[in-house]
């Protein structure tokens, strides 16, 4: 295992220690969370944590947890008791940018429904404010190109996720059949401002700023795992 | 045809003068929508009207206009130049509750492209204020049931809406691959307000408050044909 790669196994497992029988889990999406749910699964197997049940935020985490043996709910109205989830940015106050895995829809339903939602990741995560990595946003596929234009009109170039990294790749397209665009912004702009106007525009199921959400983060750096909260 | 039926017809009818050579079109869907689709499909074979090309806002929408002989195109970036839709409600100052039919997601990507938006309906749908039917809301199958919790929280009885009247039918899937939950409110509420409480709900996909969107509305009565414009 790399340094990398090493760090955010550190920050799940550190998540994980903060787990406690009987609770419903959401299980987040991408290579941080994978620690996690890896991490879950052992406790689980050893005995270290029992009547667990959890939610998974993605069909790739929904396989891996069945591999683990971690028992999969629906997401009930009454939510989770903990969210564990990766980002791909993070601030000082725990806003963060999600998305990168294509899950951020699915993510973002089971986060705001959790009692607590921790953000794992390694130090290379966090800044001093967001938007160095693009804002990934879900659109209903039907006029995809006139929600892009009214995208672009926010001042961010918007670009159609595509299955892998040649220019003629069919799109990505989401759990929840939807395409993914991802928008970067080449100046500075008000997360909570631009969070809203996304929303309003028609087409645009989700955006993958997550703000005053997560209430504590593990950030694991070479000098060791810092832990944020608010 | 029986007398709602006629005034459908008539508001319709209206709408369709409006039309130009050349435009695209925004085709709504419903049984309102249906007639104006009717009449622009009798002006092409006419030659009352060339060059149209139409956005369809849902399959059902895209058969008629199929068999009408109307070109269709997809939704471009550049938009619509009139849409034409019906309504469940509609006020004095041209806001709309919209979805009855279960399209108000594709509905409401056209209607914010197009340069004007014409909505259509008889005299039964004008209301004093929004409310007295149910706020339709698109929301991604996933989680629905914590979605519909938090849309309950706002105030309203939220109902999944099914594929026929019967209890145990199937929930209704929308050409989007969604649910819609029907939201009856029995108290006042502040149309903007709710519209963005509802949006910033994690698994919202879509409302049917159509707010500040039409420019005019053509409102069949037993005494004529009323225009409203904003």
């Amino acid at each position: 295992m790399n340094a990398i790669e090493q760090l955010k196994q550190e920050a799940a497992l550190k998540a994980v220690e903060y787990l406690k029988s009987g609770m419903t889990i959401g299980l987040g999406t991408g290579s941080t969370a994978k620690y996690a749910i890896e991490a879950l699964g052992q406790k689980l197997s050893s005995g270290g944590l029992e009547r667990i049940s959890a939610v998974p935020t993605s069909e790739a985490t929904a396989e891996l947890a069945r591999r683990a043996q971690i028992p999969l709910v629906e997401l009930s109205g009454s939510g989770v008791d903990i969210a564990i989830d990766g980002m791909d940015e993070i601030t000082e106050n725990l806003d963060a940018i999600k998305g990168n895995g294509g899950a951020l829809t699915r993510e973002k339903i089971v986060a705001a429904r959790a009692r607590t939602f921790i953000l794992i990741g390694d130090e290379r995560k966090q800044v001093q404010r967001l938007g160095a990595n693009p804002v990934p946003v879900e659109v209903v596929p039907f006029g995809w190109r006139a929600t892009l234009a009214d995208l672009v009109s926010l001042g961010c170039e918007a670009i159609p996720r595509r299955q892998d990294s040649s220019a003629e790749a069919p799109f990505f397209i989401s759990d929840n059949g939807n395409y993914i665009l991802d928008c970067q912004f080449s100046r500075q702009f008000s997360p909570y401002a631009i969070a809203a106007e996304m929303l309003a525009i028609p087409g645009v199921v989700e955006h993958g700023l997550f703000l005053g959400m997560a209430k504590l983060a593990y950030i694991a750096t070479h000098k060791g795992v810092l832990e944020l909260s608010r």
